[in-house]
């Protein structure tokens, strides 16, 4: 792994842990926390890990931005530090690992937006969701675009345009987290849900996860067209041969990859 | 109706319900069976019928792909096998007939996609639904198009990527069907919810059910684009006119379809 | 304030109030009646007030489009009323201002589309959500357009094919309003939620507002790309700017707009 200032990296196989490790800046996330944080998801993304599971050290999950180095910056620039932060967001989709997020007291901005991005995401009972822009003079424009993905639209509108938070059991129900589990039993319930989800065959689960983000928001005949032709070949794929061979010969699988 | 081995087609006006009829395969989707309920669905299209059950004999309602199938078949073949898949589900939402999926047992793979590309769906407390692909080494491509546009994107991932059947429960807290009741009162609970459902204008309701499909999933300036024209000519038919009539002569309307 | 003859409009800053005024004929929308409700918006989008409340005197919401209204129309005066129609849909989501739907009593039809497409909703416990058109011979095409983008697929099939009102808490649970009160309370929670959603930068919230419109239902790379130019752009504007100095500076921040 490389060198990192802003963030942790362990890679306990088959779990790959990257945690946001600014606790006195809240994570914020300036543009060399996410240009680390880039890099790790892209150096992870290489290696036989199966899960991801990103974290944030202290009190708060993430801040999101930091205003500090959002101030300074020029058209230009400031286009550059959204540009990293959407392909960072697009990074956590397109590695082949699972990516979970384990939520801890505040989400806020950008760092709700990295919790909506994940694949999966599991949180405290202290923690919170925020789109917090709309109460300011900025706005939360690019973080909306994966949480109104995952909360229906008037629950986008008001988590918006108000900028309150919403607790965890709110999160749960609009669908924006998957479980909420008292604050001891994080770890735990991180563990159990990872290892059901990282099931199988490592090939094939990869191209799984891509091809949903590939399909969604799109009208159903686009999103067939593209499941369909993904899915006629992944079954050629060995995993996928073997899992139908094992299920026929009623035998525990074993995966190539 | 034609002669099938797989499934039984029964045309008891109004209602025609349509049954997977391999319990010992566990209402695997073969070539064959995928074409007789193709076939049914289009045969049972001609027919004056205003609601369509479709329902699984058996002690599941359909285990989806029949991996026997999947195994022999080339990429070609396997292509051919998912456009069927895919032209099945298409046809029961182009269908003039409202269609209503009858839910007891596990409704796995592309059975849970049967599930959701039904317009409605009633489930038994008994009933389960899982993408389990994602468990093992193929992964439910095609089977999630029409989950994931039925419960959130959260919902979603864990579904594809845990494989883990959800109960009815949940499937009805998600939205990814309509009611759930006791075992033994599921008939009646359909019977209720699909006269309800098919009253007023056959013809209305068709071109209704099939504009909704088109609208859905695109920008809104795109829907409205679609669903003002169809409206607009809407008003011209037959039963539109009568509805109004009788509306302003506050009398019962009678349908001319 | 214009003249209006169907509908009252009230502009106690910061709040203005558009109120449907035809209570005996249950607040059908005729062109007049749509007519005057797209002026009043168009006219308080200049002004300098930054909520509008929606509301209808009597005792439903609105009972959507005028039957006699639509049945003396020929197909292009029909067109015409349902472009005026999708026109004030879509110019309460572009006005700068927060809108909120105040409902008490039945919402049906272009009055439910009416609630789908203010930002957000207020809902008293007697409110009542129908999109009625499927029961007889027309069908609420143009209000499914909304109502879709709000309630998951399966419910809306079942709002569009039964006719079928769902009270106030089963909207609530389904995401098509944000609040249900008692009847006594329902003032009192708007105002609240309302000065909650209006807080902070007038200019920004109205660009922050008429981008989360231009994202949704799109796919995610296609709202990203919107999304990130406006907010790289919306960082220079005087209110954000005010805002982050604000928060650095550890002060409250005085809007300049």
């Amino acid at each position: 792994m490389g060198e990192y200032q802003h963030i942790t990296v362990k890679t306990d196989e088959p779990t790959a842990r990257i945690t946001m490790n600014r606790p006195n800046r809240r994570n914020s996330l300036t543009y060399d926390h996410l240009a680390e944080l880039l890099a790790a998801f892209t150096e992870v993304a290489e290696t036989s890990a199966t899960g991801i599971v990103l974290a944030g050290e202290g009190p708060v999950f993430s801040a999101g931005h930091d205003f500090g180095d959002v101030a300074a910056r020029d058209l230009a620039q400031l286009r550059d530090l959204l540009q990293l932060c959407t392909r960072l967001m697009r990074t956590i989709q397109s590695v082949p690992q699972v990516v979970l997020a384990r939520v801890h007291g505040l989400a806020t901005a950008a760092g709700c937006q990295l919790v909506a991005s994940c694949d999966l995401a599991v949180a405290a009972e202290s923690a919170g969701f925020a789109l917090p822009g709309g109460k300011g003079g900025w706005f939360c424009h690019t973080p909306a675009v994966p949480v109104a993905r995952a909360v229906g639209r008037k629950r986008l509108m008001e988590m918006a345009l108000t900028g309150d938070p919403i607790d965890a059991a709110t999160a749960l129900d609009w669908g924006l987290v998957n479980r909420v589990v008292p604050d001891t039993e994080l770890d735990a319930a991180i563990d159990q849900l990872l290892s059901k989800a990282t099931r199988g065959s490592r090939v094939s689960k990869a191209l799984g996860k891509q091809t949903l983000y590939a399909q969604l928001d799109r009208p159903e005949d686009d999103a067939y067209g593209i499941a369909l032709e993904v899915m006629a070949g992944a079954a050629q794929l060995d995993g996928a041969k073997e899992g139908m061979a094992a299920f026929m010969e009623k035998r525990q699988p074993v995966w190539p990859d």
